[in-house]
């Protein structure tokens, strides 16, 4: 393990942190609060660490894999320690296990919060809590990446381990003109959904909030009713597109922009499978709703389509209370939390791509039944997808599925019901938010005890980073030389 | 698809279910019931359609792995409908969908209910409920293969649709005689439960009812409050000792006994994993019951470990309505519901040896994450696993999964609460029988919607056979020439 190219890059990555605190520091002295020291001593105290971590002397810059792993589980540890730092300096909170719980909820876009009302804070502070959303989505390290050309050599490491996904793709031959790539579609992004809100009417600062947290797919809202507090049919609209937009692979943006064809998006199974579960669960809910708890199917139609886009890509914005729904929709939100959005997305969870593989897998294995002799592979569209790939998505799930089920056990003997553990787990690990129960959209997290709420940060850690990447770290051989 | 030598086999089958009735008959003549009629004309019934099936002239006695499985999957289906004549020519039920549920339920040692006051039905028809464990715990194909010399040439495929597990054990080159090994050591110890409860004072009648739903795994019993009616820790602990002892692969207790040594048992590494799961789940169980439930340690003890070995061996007998247990202890036993008893044995769900593979399988993928060249093979003790094997247990956990979800989804459809839902669908797919809510110990599944039980016979039937030998019949290809 080379470990000082390790501490050089969490330096750089801190550095990063403290430059994008500073937009935090405009917005308190736009509004004239008083939350501009608070902010200024975290950007000091996270500059000053990131400066003395970056002084490291290197002997080498080669990061391999292992190296990558570090880099991304500590970076992401870290970033989320000093994330934390101005809502414990703003007197938010006093406890710092809430203080990071909300800071890796917002870095993670999961969007799980503790806070009880969120409408008294200042501007500045859930300014900062929603740019993690932002930072988080693309990814902190893709970003540290996108600014600083060379790092070290190997730094396509960091890239995977950060947004694995079982099929990666190298956009450009260079790690950072990719990740300029990625940032500049992401801004672009962004942008749309900042200029469609305003149109519509919503405040700027209002737009900028929930456009973080619909491009990351987040879910931080500055309303205790989240989006539905506006009770606008057309911001429902809008915000639906994009968290749809934002849970496709950003990398097919790219390519369609660049081949200049919007058909590209077409070539791709996963963007195929996507959107028809969208459309497959959008309708099922739709039915079940007009039926049992709204009059029109218009109505129904209006927030099915809202709650499974924002479930599915993970973003965990709601304009309903959908823990109140008949068990059917409910059972199918449930569901949906676990497949979550596109590989290359800036939504969570197992991933469309994995769902797909591990179907076609299954159907091998009963052709494999009948025609014992004849062993085809896997095919991805037309390409094959290599045994490796497979081995990998399959123990993938298995290690999702483990996980969710152990940490529920953990939830479970905390006190907290059946219902409500699992579905705290399956929301954090996720990255969805909220989930049913007491943790269901209109309530919060803020009840569990401190020993679930660190757990559930580890879980929304582990399902950023898509798991492997931290449970390597854990194991005694990662360390061996 | 060599249909007639299939036909044949069914008739086969039918035979021998019609003398399984005579037993049924002794105890209506001995307890003077009027139900003697009702039997007669149920054994008629299926002896004339089991006779005319096996008087189809058949050109050649090949049974492939397709006939296997249609053997099977059709011949569960057939035995239940005719094994279902005598709950509605007692007028027990007047509804098919009722009566075949119960059936369904016996022959799978599921030992789901849907009768609300079991303690008023006919002694003769309470013993057929629960003879069906009996029959349908080694299986009721691997009976007629011990009872029938020669039925056909490739009868080891008959065996293994049946009893699939991941890795079989032929006992002995001839397939009836390992099929005779298997009922005699099933016999045996039958007889031994039978003798240990009567001694304790257990009535006959009694101690024969909850012996065949002990070894059968199955759970049907004659009191509405299952075995916690007598409230006799003796029989707890010789029920208890029961259960586990028949979550064991019987092929084990035939090694055990040809080689003198009853240390066979501790170089099988299910044995031993098996055990574990029961003594870990067992004592955190009784730490969380003697914290929040009972006040001493002892009693917690006696109602946890009756409770784990039940669910574990898919048994689903009860002494406590653990529904009413704290989150926690419910949690574990849900999740127990999954795992299931040893391959080999009459217990149902993934089944240790799977639950164990899978973990090798997660742990080998992060070891080829951090050392990418070297992929070592599985290993089962000393013994390395094959790829097909494990490609095998991978696919099949996920059916199990997939099934799990897609079923808990159509169920929550007919009006039934999550909760319920799912461990509708884990208890019937585990063949454990009582489940959570809804469908909890204290409770039955007579009040679930026609279209739900018929759903609920299915994934029994799923779960029995353990998935392949179902599926493969669902998929066109099978059918192809």
């Amino acid at each position: 393990m080379n470990l000082l190219i390790v501490l050089r890059t969490l330096g750089m990555l801190l550095l990063c942190e403290a430059v994008t605190m500073i937009p935090s520091v405009i917005v308190a002295l736009v509004y004239g609060e008083d939350t501009v020291s608070a902010f200024t001593v975290s950007i000091v105290a996270t500059a000053l660490l990131g400066f003395a971590l970056f002084s490291v002397k290197v002997k080498n810059n080669i990061i391999r894999y292992k190296e990558g792993f570090a880099i991304v589980s500590f970076g992401w540890l870290m970033a989320s320690v000093l994330g934390a730092l101005p809502f414990l300096f703003t007197g938010v909170f006093t406890s710092f296990t809430d203080a990071f719980f909300e800071t890796v909820s917002g870095f993670t876009t999961t969007g799980a919060t503790v806070i009880e009302d969120i409408e008294i804070l200042p501007y500045s502070l859930l300014f900062w809590r929603s740019f993690t959303h932002w930072l988080g989505g693309m990814g902190i390290l893709v970003l540290t990446l996108a600014l600083q050309p060379a790092l070290g050599v190997g730094t396509f490491q960091i890239l995977k381990a950060e947004s694995p996904g079982p099929i990666s793709t190298k956009l450009t031959p260079r790690v950072n003109n990719t990740a300029k790539i990625l940032y500049t579609t992401y801004t672009v992004v962004t942008l749309a959904e900042i200029i469609m809100l305003t149109i519509g009417g919503m405040p700027l600062y209002d737009s900028l909030i929930h456009t973080f947290g619909t491009v990351g797919t987040g879910g931080f809202s500055i309303k205790n009713l989240s989006v539905g507090a506006y009770n606008n049919v057309y911001f429902d609209i809008v915000i639906t597109i994009f968290m749809i937009a934002s849970g496709v692979n950003f990398s097919l943006y790219y390519m369609a922009f660049k081949k200049r064809r919007i058909t590209e998006f077409l070539k791709d199974k996963e963007f195929k499978v996507y959107l028809s579960i969208i459309a497959v669960c959008t309708v099922l809910i739709t039915l079940n709703l007009s039926a049992e708890v709204f009059g029109s199917v218009q109505e129904s139609l209006r927030y099915a389509s809202f709650q499974v886009a924002s479930i599915m890509t993970t973003t965990g914005f709601t304009t309903a209370d959908f823990d109140l729904w008949p068990d059917f929709s409910k059972a199918i939100l449930f569901a949906l939390m676990f497949v979550g959005a596109s590989s290359g997305s800036t939504g969570g969870s197992m991933k469309v791509i994995r769902i797909y593989l591990v179907f076609k897998y299954m159907q091998r294995e009963v052709n494999r039944l009948i025609h014992p002799r004849v062993v085809k592979a896997v095919k991805l569209g037309n390409m094959p997808v290599q045994e490796e790939v497979l081995s990998s998505v399959m123990a993938f799930t298995m290690f999702y599925i483990v996980i969710f089920v152990f940490a529920t056990l953990i939830i479970a003997s905390q006190g907290l019901d059946l219902i409500s553990s699992s579905a705290a787990v399956a929301a954090t690990l996720g990255n969805v938010g909220p989930g049913f129960g007491i943790v269901g959209p209109s309530c919060n997290y803020a009840s569990l005890t401190a020993f679930s709420k660190i757990l559930l940060s580890f879980c929304m850690v582990l399902g950023r980073l898509e798991v492997y990447t931290v449970i390597a770290l854990l194991f005694p051989e990662f360390w061996k030389r």
